[in-house]
């Protein structure tokens, strides 16, 4: 290829202005772009390279963005990114100064619908397509959703509700039956998506080869075209174009920076993650508690539990991207005496508050919550921070809630969880782990009790979670200054240590509470209730993120932004006593 | 019929003594009991008229409580109720000393699962099943659902999940063409419920007539013999058996006490309801602003959106039990410069935090949530109390969260919502309004202003939406003996009027907060938050319902019981300043 087609495209406007014997072309360049934005900066690759011939053909037949394409999760836009003008800022996705990992309404006009959480497009595109109507805009809307997305409740409550309505809403099934992980469901096993889409009242048409521009560019004309709810189901494989990530696509469905000749890769050296700690500690419970089941909605990797599996494979469900289902699933399970563990991200979690209140906690049912990516989550942004689960959980009457500070605690929490026979939250957080030295078996903790972990007479610093860690190195800190500072580490944000911080408020003026979270309804406002009725002469700061979504960006960045790091803790006791 | 057949049947194995003959002589029974019951005391009554036969079959053909029945919801189990062994109770149904108008377990061995919230059932009888299997029990397992149920997303994913796992699981898909209403979804147009089924990997059988014992049998007969997963059609009529809920099975989806000969109701005079003020007002709002629509999740009747429908009868969405979609749906509308307003329960509310979150509070989009039946809603108890909305509301960044003190300040806040662009929720009780006089048109008033009823300067009670009525009277019985108390309504709960709390503190020893709501995380804490900063020699009492579910019963009785009523508003200020 000589010229760079590329180039010559600011926005979908200029790509409609070529022939459509030139999208091939298009299509390879844009290919080749993804796979050397890859090597260079990772991020979400294997999705958005089985997506490059849609990506071109949607944005050709369509008028966008006056005709509107809603994308689902946005594992699979880099390249409607960079034919939307975001190309350069490609190689800076993810960090504070780029574009975001995912969609963002206020990015792009092209992404007139934001995404982070699967299986919102068809809902989404339903209502856009409902306000044109209303609104007397000829515009066409097109949502797109692969059949991982889909096994998500809400797009079969909007495909249902679409062949209700009767509305021109448009959809693109991207079949390439994989969620992140090979896909799960009846419905991936029959491969019946015409017969699904006909009982729902929708027109069906394909399967067509989603790769092959002759055949996806009249396909897509022919739905443009359609009027009434229509669904085009397009054949894709994840990571087409790069044999690595086609070879093992679920591998390569996000990656760090890489070889292009050959896709070597950096690998993962470093700490041990939470994860890692997660799927060791439940795999040695699991070895010596036989009603100990896993559950994940459709992260097998990310939430360690493969790992898991590689030990116990019998004792894994994959329930796909259904969140609601995977918890009263689990409350099933647990009214007979298992005891399931649902490991589930803490912003994912929120999908399921309601059968956590309804099947799990009014029924007092043992399921355990693990919560990876509790906190600020740094380059995966807004629609992963898992900063509302200590406000949503601990209204839960009878709910366990707890943090661990390390590796050695989650273990012991876990199996606390497990063994109390109460439903249990255990939040912890992404990345690295402090790298504490590991006990020889997890063995329950009192509940409710938290860790004095250092006595001071002037304040207090109460944290929890990865918190703790900035405690400590605050009151160290805050001792070369004179100022005695006592740590402690909650622990439970529910129950709360009522004596453990009664006596740490009566000893100390002023109390500073720490967490990664949310202050409205938190931790320091859970501790705020459980010293109002005691406190004389008490001071109380409660340090964690303000009302604001925290853009993506890097989370040692997030946490000093937000106030929420050492310096602003010990600042925060400078002030609060001086 | 001469004897009762009922009197015999303390316990299912009573009934499975019985010839096959013998059952529709006691189905005759049951539903004369089930219509003698509805007439002296109301209550669910069309879904258990419908569902007589079913429930006769179902414990005559399945080895109850050994194999597992799982009702969806529970509108329909008045019949279980009385054939396990509760047919007494149900003449004090949802009373405080009488059964659940639900499903629970601690209520009975044969409520294998309890519900309230609609479309768990198959996720619940799944999760049974594999515990079966794992465990080597031998017992069957059957959900029950409606086609009203199986709107819900979730019950998509159950079935998804089913036909994945190839577990025994037995499905009773009860169609009768009704949630509460008249079902919706393209799938009630189709109706291929087989197409759907198979298509998910589930046995498909049926229809057959749910009302003729001589074929249902043999049909549960036949289900109960099946390996894998399988699903059994039943047509019923809701209401069948009594011509007036015959004729309009909606309108008897639920009632009062009436006459059996010809079905006179009392009929709903006294005080106009919370949902009749919303509905008024909102059709009001409309009237000028033709960016209004409204947004049902099923319930256009207990929302008032039938009320609103009168007059735009074209403005007016009911998405099925699709509180997921619906809200994802309305955050579509808005995205293009509509003003949807999404009328659902607070407690149904809670199936969709995450597109709250996700889809509406991060983009900003101006969707208004009317969130009825807040609070402690009496007889139909845990499951359908909404006292969990302020916690999990207040955490969304950006998100205003109010409630009105009567239905003047409900059409003022309605019009702030809709006028001011922003995610706005607003919380309002069951039940009767107090009968404020209204301002002649409803208008927005200030983002995050309270108001300060009454000045006093011993102590402050400051209290929100229907507290304030409480604290009123508080004070006024404070005053006769000598105390002068403050009342403040703060009519936001977010943005809180942190000047009118400061003032309002500054002026008093005392705060005492009131709500209809769980105190962790609720409004009173939002308010300690508030004041921490600059707070001095304050003292504040939080009073609103503690750690724990509250069982059906009176209202009033549990505003008593959970210390939130006058006379505990009258203690907690003598004590907090003595």
């Amino acid at each position: 290829m000589g010229v760079d087609p590329l180039r010559e495209i600011e926005d979908p406007s200029d790509l409609r202005r070529l022939p459509r014997e030139a999208l091939p072309g298009v299509a390879a360049a844009l290919r080749e772009e993804l796979v050397s934005v890859g090597a260079e900066v990772g991020g979400h690759f294997a999705g958005s390279l089985g997506a490059v011939e849609l990506t071109v053909g949607l944005h050709w037949v369509f008028d966008t963005p006056r005709d509107r394409i809603v994308w689902d999760v946005g594992h699979q836009t880099y390249g409607h990114k960079a034919l939307t003008g975001r190309r350069e800022g490609l190689r800076r996705i993810k960090r504070a100064d780029g574009p975001s990992g995912f969609l963002r309404r206020v990015e792009s006009p092209h992404d007139v619908f934001g995404a982070g959480h699967a299986g919102t497009s068809i809902s989404a595109a339903l209502g856009l397509a409902e306000a044109a109507r209303r609104l007397g805009e000829p515009r066409r809307v097109v949502a797109v959703i692969g059949d991982g997305g889909a096994t998500a409740g809400m797009a079969f409550e909007a495909l249902n509700h679409a062949g209700h309505l009767g509305s021109d809403v448009r959809v693109v099934w991207n079949d390439n039956g994989m969620a992140i992980a090979p896909n799960v469901g009846g419905l991936a096993r029959t491969g019946d998506v015409a017969g699904l889409v006909r009982a729902l009242g929708l027109a069906y048409r394909g399967p067509v080869d989603g790769h092959d521009l002759s055949a996806l560019v009249p396909a897509l004309q022919q739905l443009r075209d359609a009027s009434g709810p229509s669904l085009l189901h397009v054949r894709t494989r994840k990571g087409c174009g790069y044999p690595p990530a086609e070879a093992d696509p679920f591998g390569w469905h996000a990656t760090g920076p890489f070889e292009v000749a050959g896709g070597t890769r950096g690998g993962g050296a470093g700490a041990p993650s939470w994860t890692v700690a997660f799927a060791d500690a439940l795999a040695r419970i699991a070895d010596r508690d036989p009603r100990v089941v896993a559950i994940t909605a459709a992260m097998p990797d990310g939430t360690g539990l493969d790992r898991f599996a590689r030990r116990h494979p019998k004792r894994v469900y994959d329930v796909g991207i259904a969140e609601q289902h995977g918890v009263t699933f689990a409350a099933g399970l647990a009214a007979e005496g298992l005891r399931p563990v649902c490991a589930i991200y803490s912003t994912f979690l929120q999908r399921a508050f309601d059968q956590i209140v309804h099947d799990v906690a009014l029924q007092d049912l043992p399921v355990t919550f693990a919560l990876d990516r509790a906190g600020l989550v740094g380059g995966d942004g807004p629609t992963h921070h898992g900063v509302f689960d200590l406000a949503y959980l601990r209204a839960i009457p009878g709910l366990v809630v707890a943090a661990p500070r390390d590796e050695n605690e989650l273990q012991h929490l876990l199996a606390t969880a497990v063994d109390c026979g109460r439903p249990f939250a255990l939040r912890f957080p992404r990345g690295a782990a402090p790298g504490a030295a590991l006990d020889p078996e997890p063995k329950p903790l009192p509940l409710g009790r938290g860790e004095r972990l250092r006595a001071g007479s002037d304040a207090a610093i109460v944290a929890l979670g990865k918190a703790v860690d900035v405690a400590r190195e605050a009151a160290d800190r805050l001792a070369c200054r004179g100022i005695s500072v006592a740590v402690v580490d909650a622990r439970y944000a529910k129950p709360l240590d009522h004596e453990l911080l009664w006596d740490v408020a009566e000893a100390s003026r002023l109390v500073v509470t720490v967490e990664d979270h949310v202050r409205a309804g938190g931790f320091g406002s859970a501790v705020l209730e459980c010293l109002e009725p005691r406190r004389r002469n008490l001071r109380v700061r409660c340090l964690g993120i303000g009302d604001r979504f925290v853009d993506h960006g890097d989370a040692a960045e997030q946490w000093r932004a937000e106030g929420m790091d050492v310096d602003a803790v010990v600042r925060s006791v400078e002030e609060g006593l001086g």
